[in-house]
């Protein structure tokens, strides 16, 4: 049964929306993921929300754009914690995105992370369900560390061979055949 | 029988939005004013907006602040015209409520008008419905007449007497008793 | 007789404006489309806006870029409702055009819609038009169940197949020879 | 033994970031509340951060302003969720605080709320516990009902004896002596 | 005959506008001075314009804020420059006025001061006649000797009381009586 | 002998700069053209404008981007009018340059024209040479009548052929060969 | 012999600006603190740069607000480090001072530090001047341990005394005769 | 034995960064180059910033994108000059990153230099170690003669040959094999 519904306000941000998905089955977390127009299919929206706690539902990531509405509005329908993606839009850069959801009115919060920062939802997910699963905690106590090792085996590295070296070395592997 | 409804997201934006009543009622045109909001009281919203249409409404103003998503939420449920008011908020001066309201989604538009604009969502309001009622129409062409002419009558008095004692003028009109 | 007029400043704005033509003619709205620049041909700006309403416009769709004047410009001349579209400009993104645009002085509205957003011109045409005519309302509600079906539709196939599989169907589509 | 640690970067914010306080007070939640800055006192930073999960800590609230570090640094220190509270500035309104505080990079998210919106941060500091709490989460929806019914019973009244009386009363309340 | 035609949008901008003509009669210029909004008296403003180079003036001073077409509009109907002063407003504080009118389209230029930068409006002004007046550019070099010279008086007044000092007796002349 | 002195931080902004000079060409105006850097060559910015007006320069356009300096340096050391050209940036796309060009104090005018709006800045520099020139006067109304006429016959195109055939023709225009 | 000079664009800045001398004063340091505008009294900012070094000056500190050009034309002619201090304006609330101050062109830098921040001008000054004082360097150790016990001290309070009571008592603080 | 330490949050900032190490390189000055994010290795930041006065540095740069935190963590445990780069960033141009570096608390300053301005923070550190090495300040001054020079050799080769041919010169070399 899925902890976590992951939602989007078109298919056009699936490819940022995709790294919440990404991150959760790593840390093996049990998932929905879908597309709700705010705008364009309220009703849908309205049904999702109300029925996202009985459903078993934990957490709600919604990523949107523009008048980013999403987020908002299934936050005003659910009790359950709602995540907001601020999606990168063409003309203002997201910071459309980012006002509509992070300026959400008192009573209704929304959790608001960078603008096109799917990841870091997904990882907020795994955080807030942490709280009652101890295994999952220690997961992301490890993915911090790996995170820290990763950048440390970078550096490790950089003073090695000297910055000429390394940008070589990284334009090298650019050109690379996968 | 209302014709307009006016709609906004707390009593707070009150002192705003009667302005787009006070047009109205100068226009001569039903209108009903209340609060709904689309966050704390989602179901009203929902509700408002999809009986407006049989209630026989024919243009909603709706007025909001912040994450200001009322305007939009009502537009997703009624064909009908939505016009937005961005209400003037204290942290982002109201360029949240700005950008909320105007970056509408294809396929689901919101007329906007100027922040705190009230007064102008009413004269639009009469514009639409003087679509069909050409006695509106000629208030309409009285209206912009009207504006012209104070606007002239300032400026013969400014030329006739200076910008000196204009200024003193309305500086001893303020102070007195009203 | 046309009931829209769809003015640009520029030809330059035509790639975008001409989405507000597609929607018109999908309602089956009859529309007018040219160029008038408010700075370059001001006559022909002044000319156009004071025998709109005698001409038979209900309704005029305006587009502009920068210190984007032309929708208001045009407002202050006719009692017609008056819809701006700010054009995104190369150096500003469409702020510039969208403030032009938006933060008419009081007693003069444009009812403004989202940077580049010519399709909503279109159709807050139409929801304007309605008010006169309970056949284009009827399109407007089948137009809203569209939009919802076309999200859903995506949302079916996505749940079904999966955010891997949608994604490189949605690759391969676009390869495919048109 | 707190669940909830509420810190902010200078006793200045204290008025602001007591809304947090009293409303996981309203909800029954236990936790404690102090000054630590990223950038004055980073080692009590860094300390606070590594132990709060060992001292039961399961959420922590965090309010700065300006270049605002504080949530960020202790996400980078603890597996635990942060809720980060951008503080209205005097020079750029928060605009600073918000950047600063959302735009966190991939891996380590703050739940960012809106500007000045401790409430907000404090109820989604609830609806996180509530993951493991069930009596917490039915307070949720019964404020949720709360809020809703706030809203109408204003809507009722405003409705019943119009927006002038409205207006009249609340101007009237604000001069009662309290 | 005035050289010098003063435009403004309201009267409210008086207040501003006042400094542009105060500094054209320390220079000795002959101005005029009226309100004309591009609309609410659009007939008004291309009369203004149309009629300004053949009624002596050189050069048209506008101020006008928010939607600020102002300076646009008559530049687009006059040969004669036109020097636009973006009024600060009271929710975009003035950003909305400069956008307007200093992103004016290829072709038609406003020269553009300082938002309220009436005062330097004026000095563009007798630069721009100083081009056939010699008399009025000494007028102009000697203006700025004496902005040179106030400001090293102050210097070395500061220099030897001290910032204690120069603060109190300022701090003192502001109690005076006037 | 040069009347208008253009002048640009960089010969970067050449390509944008140019476009004063062709104007100026056109309108048979002299000129000269140069690279000063406000911070790089600071002793040739200051001889530069020190001389202009003895060696019979009558305006200076001067473009630079970022901390846009250059047209306030010369200002502050030359009595004669100063047009400034924010020129467009790769970071902040030309806001900086916008505002530290626009924004001079009390004293000191720099006639600002849009970003990258060197041929604005050229046809300013001609309407403030035609005071003193009834020849060149006449040659600014002809260039307004020209873009009247060009806009007119675009429109009178696209009116007969329709928009579909318009930007069939100007998408075969872009290819054929030069 | 002063090392450190300060100086400002107007004594308006004199209020922000002490803050500077003050905490030089508190470390040791001796300054000269004098006022000079880039733009009125540009010879005195060419002499003042270009004497600076043989003067025996080591770091400038330059306060500015609006297009604030005294830092970088500072800088332009002294090969010593030069602080900027972005002074908070009226219209655009410092942001127009910050871009101009800090958006430097390459090969020129300016040092800038927070709106208003002439506080830390005068430790980044302090902290330039101890590269070549072990002396000063510990008392800058000494002043980070201050804000750290400040901070601690508040925390232990407030932690002791609770929220309500420590708002209590800093309300009470403010409300004491001096 | 290294006086400059130049970090960055990521090795994508590398191709930015590397410019600090050029210029310090052409100035002959000693420095270390890696990698540390203060949010991912945040035990590797506040062990580099502890260390980094007792190593024998003396100046740190240090650049960083987004919620940009990573020069005001170090100054926060270093008493040594920190120069902060704020990296241009896909989503917000790296105003983002500006305000989170340059709004530092009062206390603690970090010397900001322009977006993307790695070489400027290069010369601000020899700058600031000039003040106790007379040789390194020489090299300075004659860094500010060469800019002079380079600038003033375009000037008089763009004088030369004027403005059409300057260009197709650069176009020519552009095109030409490296």
């Amino acid at each position: 049964m899925p902890l976590v519904g992951i939602v989007m306000g078109s298919d056009s941000d699936l490819p940022i929306m995709k790294s919440a998905a990404e991150i959760l089955e790593k840390f093996g977390i049990d998932y929905e993921l879908t597309i709700i127009s705010a705008h364009r299919s309220p009703k849908r929206a309205i049904e999702y929300a109300s029925t996202a706690m009985e459903r078993g539902l934990e957490v709600i990531i919604a990523g949107a754009g523009g008048a980013a509405h999403l987020p908002g509005v299934l936050a005003a329908m659910t009790p359950l914690p709602v995540i907001g993606v601020p999606i990168k839009t063409s003309a203002l850069d997201g910071i459309d995105s980012l006002y509509s959801i992070v300026q959400m009115p008192s009573g209704i919060p929304v959790a608001t992370v960078s603008i096109n920062g799917a990841k870091n939802a997904g990882i907020l997910a795994a955080q807030i369900l942490s709280v009652v699963d101890s295994g999952l905690r220690q997961k992301i106590v490890e993915h911090k560390k790996q995170l820290a090792k990763d950048v440390n085996d970078k550096a490790v590295l950089l003073e090695e061979i000297g910055y000429k070296e390394y940008l070589a070395q990284k334009e090298a592997a650019k050109k690379e055949p996968k």
